[in-house]
This record gives C-alpha cells, sequence and structure tokens, in this order.
C-alpha cells in the first residue's frame, strides 16, 4: 500500500499514523519528494482499512498494490476452483450450460422445456421462481410454488437446477436447489452473502448492473470469508448509454477474471442483450474468450403470445446453438498448442 | 402506452394481442404507417405489465405515456407530503438538517455530536450502527449497540434519529428509531422495501449507485404500495466517470423530482463527494435548488487521528455551514414573488 | 414519428403543429387517451427535425418509429457493402486484418513489422502518423515523415495502409493513404466528417468513447450524405466505470450493427483493452461474434524497453493469433447451415 | 510520480528503466515489499509521459503523484484567473451573465434578445452560429451570417460576444468575437485547440460529454501551452444514464476546479437539463456553489411555435432570474466571514 502525503503534513499527526502503522507489524518506507512525501507499506496490509487511511487529514490519497481479496485471489490460489454439482462439473475446462426458461410457470411449461434443453447437451436447469422485478405490479414469479416445479423437472431429468434467492428468509425453500444464485441487485446485499457463506450449497453471484471487477470479487470475497468456498461468477452485461441492449455485455471480463481469481466464470447473454436474436453471436463470443459456461434462457411456449419472452429462444434455436457452442469448445482446445 | 410493431406482423398473434388488452378494458387506436404500425393504448395501463408486451413477436418497442409509479406520482397527489417525526417537520417548505456522525462509536462520541448539532440548529440526529462495506474485512458497525447509543443521544437531546437498516433480521431493533434509511446498495431489495412498506416507521431511500428517478420512485412505489406513505428520497450522488469526487451529486434532482412526485427530498452531500471541504458548497447549492433537507456528516474528535472521516465536517465548521444554510433559505423564501 | 402532447394543450398551437406538418406533407392520426393525446405521424418524417418539435410547449415528448438515418440503414440498402481496397476486400464474410505498429517510429520498425504482419496473413498495414494525446507533452506522432514510412512500407509489401487523420489541414498528405481513420475523439468532428464525404478514399470512423449506435450511424450518414458511400466503422471499446481495463469492448456491437446498418464493422481488441494478453480472446470473440475484420497492434522491438506498448502483440504472438483467428472463421462458415 | 513493478521484474528491463529515468534527472527511491516493488521518481516528473512507462513489460501499474497539468495548475499559479472582456470582467469574485439565443436566427430576434438580456443585467451576449448536430439533415445554423447578427447586436448593446467555433477553417470569421467557445464534443480536437493557443482571444472549453476534469484541464493545458493563458471552463453536464434531462448538471465541478485551477468556470444550465423550467434552481445552484458565471438560453418569440427552445427562457422569466442571482451573489458575499 502507497500513502501519498499532503505537502507539509502536520508532525504530529504523521507520527501517530506511522507508530500505529509499526504496531499493526508494518514497516515504512519513506521517500521524499519535491513536492510529496509518500510512504510505501511493507507487510500484510489486506486487513487495513483504506478508508480510514485516506481519511485522515495529512493524507492525500492512497493506493493499493496489494488486491483487497484473498480467497477469491488466484496469486494465493493458483490452481482453478471446479465445482460439481450432480453430474454438473463447473470449471477446469468445461463448458456447462445452464439452460430454461426465465420465470417458472407451469409445471408442463418447465417439464418440457428441461426435457428438451437436457436433450440438447445442457447440464443444469435455470428457471426464475422469485423475480425481482422494479415495478410492485409487475408478476414477481410463483415463488415456493416455482420452486416445487424445477425440483420435479430435477426429478424427471437429473439435472441440477440453478435458481436466484431474493431474501435470506427463502433459504429455507432452497434445500432441494443445487446452486444458489443471488441477482445483480443483490450483488451488494452484504448481509445475504455472509448468510450463503455460512451455508454449503455454491452460490453463483451475477454482477452488479454498475460493478467494477474489484467489487465483484469482493462480494465473492464475502461469501468465502464465512467458509464456503464454492462461488461461480457470472458476468450478465453492465449498464451502459447504448439503449438498443438491455445492457452490454462485457465479455473481456472473462480472460481478466481467468487472471484475477480461480473461480469459475460464466456468462449470461439472454440478459445482457434482452434480444434473442443477439444469443448466439453472443453466446459463442463467450465461448471463444473462454468462458466456463453459459447461462442462457429458453421457452417453448408458442402458444401464448404474451410469454415468448423476447430474450428467450426457442428448443430448436438452442439446440442449434448448443451443437455450434460445443463444436467451438472442442475447436478451440484443439486449436490450443 | 404506445405500442410500435413490426413491419408485416402476423396477424393471428397481433388479433390475439388485441383481444387481450381489449379484455384488460383497454381501448386500442390504430395508426398505419408507411413502414410500421402504431397501437395507441387508452385506458388504465398501469397495471400492462410492459415487458410482457414488449417481449411479443409482432412487438418492436413499447413507451410508456403514463408513469408506472402511483402513489409516488404527483399528478394525482398534487399536495406536498409531509412528514412529522417528533418536533422535526420534513416537507412542506421547511428545511430539515439530519447531521450526525457517519459510524456510531461511543457513547461520549454520539453525545458531543447530538449536543453540538443541535446547538447549531439541526432537526434530526443521523448515525450509523450498521455499516455497509464493500469489504468483509473492514470495520461493520457496532450494530445494536450502536442503535442504543443513539437512543441514548436522542433521550438526552430529544433530536429524533435516522440509522441504516440493511435487512429485515434487524427490523426488531428499530423500535426506538424514528426514520429508518435504505442505502443506495439496497434501493432494489425488493422484499425489505415490502416489509418497510407494511410498518408505520417513515422510510428514507437512499437513490442507487447508478438508479434513474423512475426505478427509485418504483422503489418508493414497493413501500407506498403497501400501505405506508410516509417515504422520503435522499439523493447521495451518483457513479460517473469522475473520479476526484466519490460521486457526483445530482442537483437536478431535487427540481425534477419536485415535478414528478410530492414526497419530501433530502440531499446528502457528505457521501456524495467524499471530501469534507465540498461538503458546504454543495449544501448550499442543494439549499439553492430547493431541498427539504440535507443529511451531513459531523464528527467530533481531533484527538483520534484515524477517525476524522475525509467527510465529516468539525461542529464548528457545520455550526457555520447550518447558520447560512437557514439564512439561505429564509432568504430565498423572500426572494419569492 | 409520434408525438405526445402535454395534458390540455393550447388549441392554438396545437393548430399551428399540425398544420405545419401537413405542410410538409406528413399525414396525422390523433389518440385521445384518458390523460395525454397522441399524434401519430405518418409519411417520410426522416428530414424533421425531431428537436424542434420536442421543443415545444404543447409537447411532452417525441418517438422516433424510423431510424434517423437513411443511407447507413439495411433497411433500404439490404446488401452489404464490400470495400475493395488493393488486394483487401474488406465486408461481404471476409475476414480484413489490419495490423502493424500503434506509432510508426523509423523505417526499420515500420518495415519490419509490415514484413511480418504480411507473412501472417494481414491483408492491411495500420500505423499511426498523427497522434491524439490527452497531454500536449506527449508524444503527438512523426506526422508527414510518419505518412512516408508507411507509403514505403506500402511499395515494399504490398499491403494497403490505414491511418488517422486529425484535421482537415492534413489531407494533403494522405494521398497514399488507402483507408482514412477517424479517431473515437473526432467521431462528432462534423465538419471533418462532411470533408471526407466529399473525397473518394474509404472512411474508417471509430466509434467516441460515450457514443450510442445511433450516434455513431449518424457520423456515418454525415460522410455518405456527402456522397462517399465507402465508410467502415470500428468497434474500439466505450468508456464504463471498470478501470482495470481501458475501456470496454462491447462485443455485442457486432451483431447489432449488422442487423442495422450494410456497413462493414471491425474490432480493435488493442485500444479497448490496453493489454497484449487480452487481445487473444477479445480477437476470438470479435469473430465468434461476426465482425468483418480486426484492427490489431503488433510491435517488434524487444531492444527498445520503452515502446514496447502494452497493447501490441510480438509477431510471434500475433502470428499464432492470426492463424487461430482465420481457422475460426472457416470453422464458423462451415459450421452455417 | 510512483512506479509499481510486477512480481519478479526482469533485472535486465529494470536496470534500462532506471538508467533512462536517471538520464532525465529523476531520482528514485526503492521500496522493496513482500510481493512488489516499488519505484519513488523524485523530480520534474511532469514531462515524463506516463504511458510509455506503464507499457512496460515489468511495470504494473504507474501513478501520478503531481498533477499533469501545470499551467492550469493553482499550485502553481495560486492566484484567480480574471478576463477582461469589453466591459464585462470574468473570474476574481464577480458573477458574468452570458445571455441570448441558441441559435442566431434573423437580426431582429438577436436584436430583440440582446436588448432583452443588457436590461437584465447580462454582462455578455452569447449565440450559436454554428450549430454542431448529431443529423446531417438538422439545420445547422447561419453560419457567417450569424456572426454577422452577432456584431450588429454587439454594436447595438455593446455587449461583447461569445459564439462556438466548430473548425478551424472558421476562424477569419471570428474578428469581431470576444470569447470563442470550444463544444463539449471538440473538447479533444487537438489540432483545433492548439491553433486557439495561438491566437489572442479568450477561449471558452466547454466540458466533454463524458469527460473527467482532469482531461479538460488538460484540453486548457493545449491552449495554454501555446501561450494564450485566457481560458475560461464552462460545465455544460455529462452523460448519465437519467433520462429525464439530457445531461446531468456537476455542480461539484464548480468547487473542485475552484481548488485545481485558477481559471474561471461558468456553468451552462440550459444544455445540461434541456428543459426550461429547471434552468432557474440550476442556476441559482451553480451560484450558491461559487460558480464566476452563467450562460443561459433566451428566447423571445411566442409567435413562432417551432422554435421556442425547450430549454430557453423567455425575456421575462430571464429577468426574474437574473435578479435573483444578482441577489443571492450578494448575499453569499455578505455571509462570508
Amino acid at each position: 500500500m502507497i500513502v501519498i502525503l499532503k505537502q507539509n503534513p502536520d508532525r504530529e499527526q504523521l507520527e501517530n499514523l506511522i507508530n500505529w502503522l509499526q504496531s499493526k507489524g508494518i514497516q515504512i518506507h519513506t521517500s521524499v519528494g519535491m513536492t510529496h512525501t509518500i510512504l510505501g507499506l511493507v507487510g500484510d496490509t489486506s486487513k487495513l482499512d483504506i478508508d480510514l487511511i485516506a481519511a485522515l487529514d495529512i493524507v492525500e490519497s492512497v493506493k493499493r498494490v496489494q488486491e483487497p481479496y484473498k480467497n477469491a485471489n488466484r496469486k494465493f490460489h493458483p490452481e482453478d476452483t471446479v465445482i460439481q454439482v450432480g453430474n454438473a462439473r463447473i470449471g477446469g475446462g468445461t463448458l456447462t450450460v445452464m439452460a430454461g426458461p426465465c420465470s417458472v410457470e407451469s409445471e408442463e411449461q418447465v417439464l418440457a422445456v428441461a426435457k428438451a434443453v437436457k436433450a440438447s447437451g445442457a447440464t443444469m436447469l435455470r428457471g426464475g421462481a422469485f423475480k425481482p422485478r422494479t415495478s410492485p405490479y409487475s408478476f414477481q414469479g410463483l415463488g415456493a410454488e416455482g420452486i416445487r416445479l424445477l425440483s420435479l423437472a430435477k426429478r424427471e431429468t437429473g439435472l441440477p437446477i440453478v435458481t436466484e434467492i431474493m431474501d435470506l428468509s427463502q433459504l429455507d425453500l432452497f434445500d432441494d436447489v443445487d446452486v444458489i444464485q443471488v441477482g445483480a441487485r443483490n450483488m451488494q446485499n452484504f448481509n445475504l452473502l455472509k448468510a450463503l457463506g455460512a451455508q454449503e450449497k455454491p452460490v453463483m453471484i451475477k454482477r452488479g448492473l454498475s460493478s467494477t471487477y474489484e467489487e465483484w470479487l469482493m462480494s465473492a470475497e464475502y461469501v468465502m470469508a464465512e467458509g464456503n468456498r464454492n462461488v461461480i461468477l457470472c458476468e450478465r452485461g453492465i449498464r451502459t448509454f447504448e439503449t438498443c441492449t438491455r445492457n452490454t455485455l462485457d465479455v473481456a471480463a472473462v480472460p481478466v477474471l481467468r487472471q484475477l481469481t480461480h473461480l469459475p466464470v460464466i456468462v449470461d447473454p439472454s440478459h445482457a442483450t434482452g434480444k434473442s436474436h443477439l444469443v448466439p453471436p453472443l453466446a459463442l463470443a463467450a465461448v471463444a474468450a473462454g468462458a466456463d459456461g453459459l447461462l442462457i434462457e429458453v421457452h417453448n411456449d408458442p402458444a401464448c403470445a404474451l410469454c415468448d419472452g423476447p430474450q428467450s429462444l426457442r428448443p430448436e434455436a438452442f439446440d442449434k446453438l448448443a451443437k455450434k457452442m460445443f463444436a467451438l469448445h472442442d475447436f478451440l482446445k484443439n486449436a490450443e498448442d
């Protein structure tokens, strides 16, 4: 950590700071420049509260050299985290395809979609039971009944399931769920993250709408600091000024996170774009960039004019895409030297 | 609501849509253009799910004409909402000053600050007991003990208190709290909002880091739809590309919200900027723009080098600012025709 | 175009508006709703100034149904634009690779890089002679001498060249240049765009740092409206809150623009990320998303410690990447049904 | 400047770097940490190219301690820059009000508005002759004729004029212009900035749509580095996710720039919001925050339904606002201790 002092810092405050840092076992290297003095802090600075130091009257700015996350940091855990969920293996060179309806609507719907996506090679079933909606007047999901229907589909197909939790009070309903998803709007719901860190199921954290990689990894760190090491990161697009797509998928998140962390990275092209015809090119782009898997919405009900989500693929389109994705994944593996 | 259809829409789907809309009591005016057909929906469209309609294969885009919020909408409630909390009156032409420490640290600290800000004219005491922090390794607040200390200060000074809730499980501890604050990162924690709508204390909702006015008002609507009409909005800066200030205070929020909603609007210049020397000019700007009040951090401990928050004013500086703000508020009232 | 009127619009102003629109040959369909009246404008609205209409006292908002660009619009020009530059063919299913140094530095450097990238399959040579720099104290490029060195490399290798113009006054120096690049910061330098529309060389327009697709296409329209139809679009990343990468590459721009326009779309993963190790995964992602080509920085001078741009690949790394990109492009072509 | 090295840097490259820095007269302080080595560079680092250093293989990141701008930096020029333009004085505690129509449309219009704003206390006349428009099909301003009409109004009223230049080729027409405005989209048109630095008229630089303070000050530095010290900065709102207002006015720019630079700061609430009813509260907020002046659109033609810009005030509304602004400016001056 580097502390840049203001010009002519108060001597007493500077001494206080240096004594306090030394009491924490930190060594201090001082560089006196023409206009500024710089303190280089050497030692384990990961537990120092950067805001407290930046708050000092005598400090102009503070810059971390070490990342503030430890458990999620590849530097300290060079091996890829691989998570086994039923028959699905997430991370470690596999391509995990999680597919299913945006919202669980009926037994018929979820069973039909589950069977279809399994036949196309999907390894997990996704589906929303609790739906975060901007408006209190919009459909909020089937709730507990939705989870029951997902369990049913799991028993029928053998596909492990991933679904979103919105509040701690729902956790009891998640017994049969295999991976618990934390939505973008809850990425910094720290109490929820802590509670999910204190249980054993894998947790998939979607990136916040305008969050940085570091904030996202700190949310993973909240879960991991409580003991749960099975965290999956899911890029789902960030808010930008572009309005043609709902969000802007940040494909670079895949190779950047590959370097920063050992956790698997999944990409959700459906929510990112909000338009089904953009899902195939972006799913392929994610595979080409090295993603560990995809989260894709599939819907099956051509009769119901009002439910065919604009971002959902029909099973036939999904089947075609799945084949292409797996072939591309193989092609790129073989292209490696 | 206006529905713009894609070119050459499928006739059966179009009929389905029109029948479904009519079954909801909506009248439809059709304009056939050279390249597009447009449906003008007339009637109470506030309960129509815009996403479902936009999701249809035959629909190119949908545009709301009515705002999606009703309870928070000034069009339907032209009178200012005025909230009485102890002796403090929020809204309706008053200037409410909520002041106090960022974090509650000790009895001595909170009492000293509470007395000081009261003497300077503050009408409410603010202070953090539960602190949302990006890092699990940072100080997370005193929790229940922090609330106990705030109550103590309330009894000593008579100032009503406002403090942040982070999770529903904490609600039992808030008996003695007067206004419950929802933090920026929880602005779209919909379960929390619903629960706060089902209780009686006023709720102050901070704007999310990259939220629009409409999203913010929809969060107020979540609370109000459950029956609690006492909602306060707090502008605290939004995330922009500027890094000199922690966030960018959006002063225009004040006059824009004044027009869109009848709810009181408070401005927090301390969190917005993260720098104490920027608090006075921005507090004055907020008053000049017509804010109903301010939320200002005040800290009192010059001895403790490590706690002097970079965004906190000392009591003397706060006193000077408070005098100026009240004088400015009076000046502007008198300047009105 | 749809015009949403304010509640109770002034009758005289409304009549003025309707008469004025009709005088422009526009038909008007009126829908009277409970709270708003909506005018549906039918006819050629592309020349109507949306800002003027939105500016009227009686108008609440205006929504375009037709896109404001015509020459660049795929609806009116369904065939892909294919641009022939020397032996290079841009668009129409080919994969154009433009490679070379960020800045032209010396004859030796540019010749060595040009030969190397040609051997790896690049079809055009890129290189900066005029460099837009944030600081007046930074190196601003070799200027005219840089262009001379690029011409030399063109004669040696046969590769057509693409380089950036910063100001109209430089145009005389561009005789030997094959494609003129307009940088991100000049995307809305409308006088420059008009002048480039009045000459014959193809123009490659980089997307502005925070521009939308529509603004970008309107910049292409500026060139095309003057008669020059040979416009190439280059996605180079947009500004977001993420600081790990210099910009965020918007891969979705490729399939979205494919639908909106017939112009070729090139992707620049070097500038987007600012880090050479991110170039290969993002270049592959761009190919997978369907890009017409790539713009890639290649540098050759391992001895000169101070010039090895962090975003530049060495020729060997570029050679490996080029092979992979071409193989991937073939793979995806064959995977099409 | 601080250079943070990657772990285990190549020794030869490190030596090259150190020798090169020392050859520039820079002293180097080295701190060896557990995971990183840090170089503290002491001396005049303002001419070092930070990008070149960051580009080195052995460098993880570089952090400036000194600001990269010198001429615009208050640290080196503590006194406020005050610019005299005719009878108007910009900076140094005055409140300069520049008012006039968005576009110059006719002699009658510009004369009437000029007289009205002068009577209300405006000290400069603004008006657009060359208008940057997103669409090539929108009205682009009267050009040379617009400048002629502004000159006429200047002779009639004595008000100095400020108007926008879009391209160097227009400079000859600006003989009678008093302050040359550089628009937001040209903020980083570096050739234009250099040329304006080589002439003598004051230059007012509008902030780019998504520019940081530092980038903005570097644009001022481009002008100043060529010798022209009379630069004015104009905050006109930045692009954010909010769509209710055209841009988000960053009032904090005023006190932040006051600290960073000695140049005067003007605020444009008309363009920032795009709505005339938001101009008065934001103009007052800007005065309360300490702005040196305002740029306000005033329009006078109630008959012409199609030209009444949504962001323009009528003369009567402007008159009321001007009185309030001057009174507020006086009030705040007297409130200072």
